[in-house]
């Protein structure tokens, strides 16, 4: 039991060996759930995981935190700070008591604490510990991608429940959000962790979120959306038509999805991640919409919505089997629409395999 | 028009001179839709507004944001970034074009661009802007107080809704969140902030969200709840019984709302923020339960959920006119309950004025 709670730390320090490096600062965070299995509040008081390279790891926490790693006090020392003391002094006096003096803090740490910590420990080097931590995270291991196949079925049955039993004709977009979160809901996910709906004009803006505009008929709406499930994330995107598509609408959709193809072919352990997204890139750009494909073609996804590898031009980093990201491109035509098609897959030895079934085929709803 | 964008700007650059400083570099955060009145959204994607000490700001974003800013570009350089470069570039140019190479960086970035940054721009100070904005933020308008005046009103009513048409016993405290869920939608609030649930023993942990567990009779449960409109946070939190109170917590709860009133009657203009968490904790403290009010008694509020001023022993900060603050004293005992009750109030020249009106009486409810 004991080996279980501290087993990530000791990967986390096996890490460190042979870089000549002191100190790990996990905060509040992805990387803090993978480490110790649980959430702590991202706020303005200071928590932090501290992993020295060799040796008993210490938590920080203030005072009304304690009861949140109570059953952890065998395993960590536990530094509590009450709401008057200055808890950057304590990572810090940990960090002087360590050998070596090179510390790598947690990229998503807010920059105010690292002000605080470089101003209270100046003879410190400072390193991103995200090329640390990441290279533990990218692989999924076969319990989780059991957990991201189950949310894959799921987000299915909320597509195939949204498509059969909805009418956006006059939905506004911040209706649909509500209805896809409360199909969600009833599938399990009490909240979605965002849903974009970007129907008309409104989806040749790859990050609008939801407006009060009411849905046209022919207007196609790119809705994508995401949740969470026992920590981790299943994110999904298409692009259904309210009634008949127009004929420039279906031509592009077409084009996207033979986009997604020429990208889940060439997936296989060993091909650069840019590769990848260089072929969907080419798809579209020799049908002659290049330009209108402005975003990387995916991301990561696991414990962080966003996170290594990125599908995208300059990331040579080869792909590797139980790696997980998106496939995700996208055609956006200013003031007209916009589509994008969005499953996450993984690598197999044999090739991607999409958790995400549903039909990319064209939608004409009611 | 051209004033009105950009005169947050103008009151940033007049806070910046005479303290040697070339820039400040603020990230999606509360100080951003301070400065220019809307969100950008906070991910792996960099973008920033760059603010020199004299002349045209600049924003930074990536090609596929540019819409959201897209009418900006009269009154700021709009520096577009594609997938496959370096954003952070773009924000070292920027610092190194400035005579003056100390930078003020918002303390809510993430450490990693900033270490990204720090590892560009060696030759440059770095500090944490938000000692810089918090000053233009914490005296509340008069626009901004009626905006709060609107969400204290719905507040009230969504607790009155609650407690009148709500039975808690055998209601688990997620049912309970989603009722409150509910209520708000119905007072116009699309989506709650934060709603923490903590029935029984687990109101005892001030941090506790909300699980499973059933209430049973006698149950105090402590509910705190906060929603956002037009980017300005409410808050508020009371501590009904299901049915029937206990003895003792009848007179706990008596102790936290003298504590309340000690601290309440005690804000005024020229007082330190620290004497207030005194007035509150000696209450409680003379009534034996020191050691169990174990958080600050209150946080600024406004576009932060938690912001200055924070009313905790060792802040000398005095108050001012149109400061905005929580006064919410708590009294946890492991293992059986808590309480705490929490109102927004802002400092008159006449002292403390509740946004919260809602009554502070023990409520038995069904």
């Amino acid at each position: 039991m004991v080996v279980q709670k501290i087993q990530k730390v000791v990967a986390i320090q096996k890490m460190m060996q042979g870089k000549g490096m002191g100190t790990v600062l996990v905060t509040p965070s992805s990387s803090l759930f993978f480490t110790i299995g649980r959430k702590l509040p991202q706020t303005e008081r200071f928590n932090a995981i501290l992993i020295p390279v060799r040796g008993r790891a210490a938590i920080v926490v203030p005072v009304l935190q304690r009861p949140l790693v109570a059953d952890l006090e065998d395993e960590f020392d536990i530094l509590v700070w009450d709401e008057a003391q200055d808890p950057i002094q304590l990572a810090a006096e940990f960090i002087a008591n360590q050998q070596d003096k090179t510390v790598a803090v947690d990229g998503q740490m807010s920059a105010g604490f690292l002000l605080s910590l470089q101003n209270l420990s100046q003879d410190v080097s400072y390193f991103n510990a995200t090329s640390l931590i990441a290279p533990l995270r990218t692989c999924k291991s076969p319990s989780e991608l059991a957990l991201l196949d189950d949310l894959g079925v799921r987000f299915d049955r909320i597509w195939q429940d949204f498509v059969e039993n909805t009418s956006m004709v006059g939905m506004t977009e911040y209706e649909i959000f509500r209805r896809i979160a409360a199909i969600a809901s009833d599938h399990g996910f009490t909240e979605l962790a965002w849903c974009d709906v970007g129907s008309g004009p409104n989806g040749a803006s790859p990050l609008h979120h939801w407006s009060q505009r009411k849905v046209e008929p022919g207007d196609p709406v790119v809705i994508d959306f995401a949740a969470i499930s026992e920590g981790y994330y299943m994110d999904t995107c298409r692009t259904p038509v309210a009634h008949e598509a127009h004929e420039q609408f279906v031509e592009i959709y077409d084009i996207v999805n033979r986009a997604y193809e020429a990208a889940f072919d060439l997936v296989r352990p060993g091909v650069a991640a840019e590769n990848i997204d260089a072929a969907a890139r080419q798809v579209i750009s020799t049908a002659g919409y290049g330009e209108y494909f402005i975003h990387r073609l995916g991301h990561g996804l696991g414990i962080d919505g966003h996170e290594a590898p990125y599908i995208v031009d300059g990331n040579k980093q080869l792909l590797e089997e139980g790696m997980t990201f998106s496939i995700e491109p996208g055609i956006y035509i200013p003031n007209r629409w916009g589509v994008r098609t969005e499953n996450i897959v993984t690598v197999t030895e044999n090739g991607a395999r999409s958790f995400n079934q549903f039909s990319r085929e064209l939608v004409e709803m009611q």
